[in-house]
């Protein structure tokens, strides 16, 4: 392969990447709404996308093991297709846990809607924008703002810790609610999840970018 | 490097990652132990194991990452750095609830001790027998023995619903116990989470083995 062909095989599996982030952002995005409108349709098709999402995890993969094995690419294409092994696996991951809350979502349909003092929303667009802040330092190579991601996550934390001692009080006081209130803190519980695996991403773009593993220091 | 230093390298690589799931299983194990015996002591050495786990994982990412760059290798030895670097990582997620666990039993430890509806450790055994399982396979280069570990994950997936259930109706029948039953349900959701991480790696050492992705087909 000329370093050309090489040169485009290595954007090919970026548009790849990208197109799996629209696809798991997408599924977010959806189950947010499902979740605020309680749509029902809306929720199958997330729970429907989760195949598509599993067959593009494979082809990049795919696509990133052939790359290695034909071209044994050196220092930073290296750290970049590594980087889109990682990447790509914590972006199924995050599929899962869209398809997992429009589950919850879905089984909360079957209950009296209920004001809950829990903002699953901010929590939602929270974490799907520390996904989209990831992708975005990926695609700018901007070690900086993937930093940026990082800081994030503590606030998502925080979030979810709220989204738990406000269920513990709203069960204490009318217990008539539990079975939607375990459903409210699952779903808090993955969307926080959804936060772990954008900074998990953004540590992998700092890792291609600057060479240097960022894992872990900043906990 | 000659072909005998390149499988001394190799070799190397795998004690590392057995070494490392060694403290990882460790962790799971003490957990158990201490949500058995509420005993705090046990928690902490859990809690501390975290920062071992992580300069683990980095240093073999980096053994493995050195022997990309420097090896150029092909086929099945490709495949099997792919499949420690993903092994790894699942690895330290795994050791990431142990610790996640160890700080809901040392919560516990506040409340007057309970008798719940759940199966804690018997969740905990079924999943650290996961990850041994995954991990023996992986010692055997055995893809049966891999694949005997996807059918294990609905066990585990069916324990922590009835968990769930457990817990609602825990709830329901007496409110002033909503503090611990909440923890237990988070305790409960990582185990699971710890049998999702296993059945991972048991996909990885299938990869590794066969030079097939089975990702997601036994779902």
């Amino acid at each position: 392969m000329t370093r050309i062909k090489f040169t485009q095989s290595l954007d090919e599996l970026k548009e790849k990447l990208l197109a799996m982030a629209g696809m798991v952002e997408q599924a977010i995005q959806r189950t947010i709404e499902a979740y605020t409108s309680r749509d029902l349709a809306l929720c199958h098709l997330v729970i429907g996308s989760e195949q598509d999402i599993n067959r593009m995890e494979r082809e990049i993969d795919q696509l990133a093991i052939d790359l290695l094995a034909m071209e044994q690419p050196m220092a930073r294409d290296l750290r970049f297709i590594i980087a889109v092994i990682r990447i790509n696996a914590d972006l199924e991951r995050v599929g899962d846990q869209a398809v997992s809350v429009a589950r919850r979502v879905r089984d909360l349909g079957m209950f009296a809607s209920l004001d809950l003092p829990v903002d699953v929303p901010r929590l939602g667009m929270l974490a799907a924008a520390m996904v989209r802040k990831a992708l975005q330092a990926f695609i700018e190579e901007n070690a900086e703002l993937a930093q940026s991601v990082l800081a994030m996550d503590d606030e998502v934390d925080e979030l979810n810790w709220g989204a738990y001692r406000a269920i513990g009080n709203l069960i204490r006081a009318n217990v008539d609610v539990t079975d939607q209130a375990l459903n409210v803190l699952i779903i808090a519980r993955s969307l926080e999840r959804v936060g772990d695996h954008a900074t998990n991403i953004a540590e992998d773009v700092i890792f291609w970018v600057r060479g240097t593993d960022v894992r872990h220091e900043a906990k």
